[in-house]
């Protein structure tokens, strides 16, 4: 894979008029409890309500017409799969998204909204991808893996491309890692853009495989223990690894009472909803991991699709 | 009272320093839902989350300086007495904020961080106005009165100033009516910057006192029933009443059950957090009080201070 930063531009172009340009936030009450200034780039106001409509708009759209008219396919319990679904319809051919059948309604409903066909299988990884695999093999569709997929990382590299036009003179950027889909584009575009900036991701610790990666310099894959940061559970990809370890200053994490905290303080400072993935990075500030003071600090509030009656500080 | 657009452009003027600018969202998805344009002056993003920053600190900066140094008093179980307590920390003199003995834990926090003074009297209307009465007997203490008091009224009507400035061509303008501050404040400033426009105000069924009168042509105290709208439980003011009368177009009622549908509406499709009171105007809307089908319409946001272990869906 040979992504640049030209990859991303031209994805920013191609994905411009079907989502949203999100605002950059600042708050007050955060920046004296960290010494630091903080800028919050809002993905959590995005199309789908999370950054996954970059990538997924940019790799439907970037297929050739006789290849987008087989469709296209991809596994997902969370945003990538509402993500491909809305492109899908936007471009007017077929989406196949395979959901675990204990998806969560509203996630499933949302699929459906945009016209795509669920196909259902047991909530295993390996299942997920025998199913995925079987309608590909049915229907001709093109898989997008929600975070390997070179496009999708060059999608998810917007977002940081935006808001260092907003705010060029960030000194740090952060985001969380979880497949490495965003992390890998915003370390490419930040570095390319600023080569003295710093990236930092965060992850939870109980979903630690990236962090560890970061230290062996090669792709561990780990036994996950639960964490409320459901969009961070999957193991890093290797394309996805391969620039990471490129480009990436550092990988820290957090535990999971720091990330409802910290997803607690942006609710109740920042009056946004962000879901508890989007917290990782301010739950590193807030824990100690990172020293920001006297900073300014890019941060990308991931999404903000999160089940109103299941708040996690009221289980 | 003598209220002019140049009282809240001086207004304005005086308190842009220490209030945000707060920005105007739009929400496909309620676009969609309603046929209209919607456009969203997010007052919950203001300082002290709630509108009340800006009346506030209008009253408490317009005091001459030997007055200011007395201090300032107010009864508030809300967001007034939070914004008097900032806005007079700032100013750096004394506030006695008179609080109803069962306030929240977390507003009477509120007032204390600003370094108020907290006067705590039974839970009455009554015995508020004794206690705030005898505090200034005390103290000779300024009485800033939370919507009756024409600089409050100036500073409020400063957000719909930013929001026609924002969205210049706006056909209707709603927010919601409780003792009428906000309302007096933004229908004269509307309709003073533009004559043809439209100020609908929003009410809940249960506290529909400012409906009645407007329909009465004179104030008309109502015994009050339980409303979720909290911020809206007030009698509407006689000053407030004299400019609503004048200005406003219309005065609509909602729904306890649509209050709680509008503002999970809004929680969901616009990730941001607001309170009961701040959804009464789409409340509306959405129950089909008022056609706003093909039309234009700003909506303030009044504020976004809301008990995150006790939402409405979740009791």
């Amino acid at each position: 894979m040979r992504l640049k930063l030209d990859s991303i531009r031209a994805a920013h172009e191609r994905i411009r008029p079907y989502i949203h340009r999100t605002p950059v936030l600042t708050g007050s009450r955060l920046n004296q409890a960290t010494g630091a200034s903080l800028f919050f780039k809002c993905e959590n106001f995005q199309k789908i309500g999370a950054f996954k409509a970059r990538g997924a708009t940019n790799a439907v759209f970037s297929l050739d017409d006789a290849t987008s008219r087989r469709g296209v396919a991809t596994h997902s319990s969370g945003n990538h799969g509402a993500a491909v679904a809305r492109a899908a319809k936007l471009r007017g051919i077929p989406a196949h998204i395979v959901m675990p059948s204990n998806s969560a309604k509203v996630k499933i409903r949302a699929v459906e909204s945009y016209g795509a066909r669920v196909v259902f299988c047991e909530p295993t990884e390996q299942a997920r991808e025998t199913a995925c695999a079987d309608v590909i093999a049915q229907t001709d569709a093109t898989l997008i893996h929600s975070f390997e997929n070179p496009d999708v990382i060059a999608g998810q590299g917007t977002a940081v491309v935006e808001l260092l036009e907003d705010v060029p003179d960030l000194g740090l950027v952060m985001c969380p890692v979880g497949g490495g889909g965003l992390l890998a584009g915003t370390a490419l575009a930040a570095k390319s853009m600023r080569p003295n900036i710093k990236v930092i991701a965060a992850e939870p610790e109980n979903a630690d495989d990236a962090a560890q990666s970061f230290r062996a310099g090669r792709v561990i894959h780990t036994e996950k223990k639960f964490t409320i940061a459901d969009g961070l559970r999957t193991n890093v990809g290797e394309p996805n690894f391969a620039i990471i370890r490129r480009y990436v200053d550092d990988i820290v994490t957090v535990s999971e009472d720091a990330i409802i905290f910290a997803m607690r303080m942006i609710w109740e400072t920042m009056k946004i909803i962000v879901e508890p993935s989007a917290a990782v990075p301010y739950a590193a500030i807030q824990e100690g991991k990172i020293d920001v003071g006297g900073q300014r600090v890019g941060i990308i509030l991931t999404g903000g699709n999160v089940d109103l009656e299941a708040l996690p500080w009221n289980l």
